[in-house]
């Protein structure tokens, strides 16, 4: 492959202290140029000048913002993502924002360009969500998955291809949710990323750094489930699915589903452009 | 086995409907006397009233209440708790509260005696946690597991042992806190219990009722984890672990671990002490 980079960032990341995740990504974005889209807040002007601000502090010096209000602005492209832009920030807000304004437009294809040349595409929360193959678009947290509640599912940008990202995951409970979205199929995998935790995907694999956990719900395993059978309002069954927790340092190889852990004093050391490159095995 | 029959309940059951958990419970005490136990509330007196108001009116007739604010209570032992008496029910409140005034003393050995003689053990929140053998007694939900966070974990009154008990499971987001508690040691088992849902352990298996999930960890399927090996407050890596969600009607066999999923048109049924003993094949 010689894709790009995603650091799929599960929202609430650290934007003060250490900044683990967002030097991270100053660090590949380097003297690079980056571009913030805040397509899915209804606020782009304030998340503008917060990014902007943080990655100027973390030394980012070409940074430049996409502007997508309506999708008219899509519809016409966006001279922003030029040549030399290197990444792509997607801020958090809604998920479908981003997908009903950008999805299938010329900037999406040149997102999706950039990305294929090598570039460095960055989501958090909202963000994050639409990286995936599909995502989830509604559903509480705090509950178990219940049948006809809705698929609660829309088509991602696709950059990750056979998986479904969700995010502040132990925070808002969501463990009911993901598994109620991979059950529908078990072809795709689902992500559960933490806040302040993020996944950086690229062509040494994918490797979790950050503060929380990832939950990786692989239904492959099952051997039955109730969710073609039952009526509405049933609560959902699912047997004998496969669960990873993982943490800082840890690989997970997205063909085959194999984690690969880490020990800490692996994980604690910086990763920027070097560490990153421990090939999985 | 000549015991008697657990009903774990994952907490706000409901009080004012169809109360299909609570009217379970009373259609097993039926003719007979039960006992409402509120030592883990802090206000057992509105606990008393409360349950005996909605038993009184699910049709059981012989209700007392077991009084006990102090250990001296419970070293003294119960009369209440004499011959005629078939049910315990344990209310919510603080788990430990039941531990540290019942563990060990004549009074928990006789609610031990009743149900090996065949009588019926209640437990909703609270009540639900202490019946396990490990019981988790803090730990917030909406995050993560983290390593030195402290095991957080009791030995529970041991009722059903090899189990560790959650309630409240969904709706607090305790997925990260009963993965990091069996982590510890796959020989538990942990069961997550959705609030207004449980679970019915009898001589015909263990069977799930109510509106919500039960979430089966079973960590004896691990491969790796870095409990053991990393500094405090690192997030935990677990690696392969199974999960099932169960659902009204399905069944799981506490000896093999498996479950027996069943269509809801026969978990719609009333089970009362008919339907609950389909056997377990």
């Amino acid at each position: 492959m010689s894709m790009g980079s995603l650091i799929i960032i599960g929202g609430h990341e650290d934007k003060h202290g250490e900044r683990r995740i967002l030097r991270e990504v100053a660090a590949r974005v380097g003297e690079r140029k980056m571009v913030i889209a805040a397509v899915a807040s209804r606020h782009p002007e304030t998340m503008r000048k917060m990014y902007e601000a943080i990655f100027r502090d973390l030394g980012v010096k070409h940074i430049d913002f996409l502007r997508v209000e309506a999708r008219d602005h899509a519809l016409a492209g966006a001279d922003v993502l030029d040549e030399s832009t290197a990444a792509v920030f997607f801020t958090g807000g809604d998920q479908l924002r981003i997908t009903t304004l950008l999805g299938g437009s010329p900037v999406s294809r040149r997102i999706r360009e950039i990305y294929e040349a090598g570039g460095l595409i960055v989501g958090t929360s909202a963000g994050a969500s639409v990286l995936g193959e599909t995502m989830i678009v509604r559903g509480d947290g705090g509950e178990s998955y219940r049948i006809g509640s809705g698929a609660n599912m829309a088509p991602g940008l696709g950059l990750l291809p056979g998986v479904i990202i969700d995010q502040h995951f132990a925070q808002r409970g969501r463990i009911g949710r993901l598994v109620g979205a991979v059950t529908h199929n078990p072809r795709i995998l689902g992500l559960g990323i933490d806040e302040d935790t993020a996944v950086i995907v690229d062509n040494s694999g994918c490797l979790v750094i950050g503060a929380g956990g990832v939950y990786v719900v692989d239904a492959r395993s099952m051997t039955y489930s109730n969710l073609a059978e039952e009526e509405e309002n049933c609560a959902l069954t699912a047997v004998g699915l496969t669960l990873h927790i993982l943490s800082q340092g840890d690989r997970l190889d997205l063909l085959t589903r194999t984690v690969v852990a880490q020990p800490a004093e692996r994980a604690d050391r910086p990763i920027g452009s070097v560490g990153s490159r421990i090939p999985v095995d």
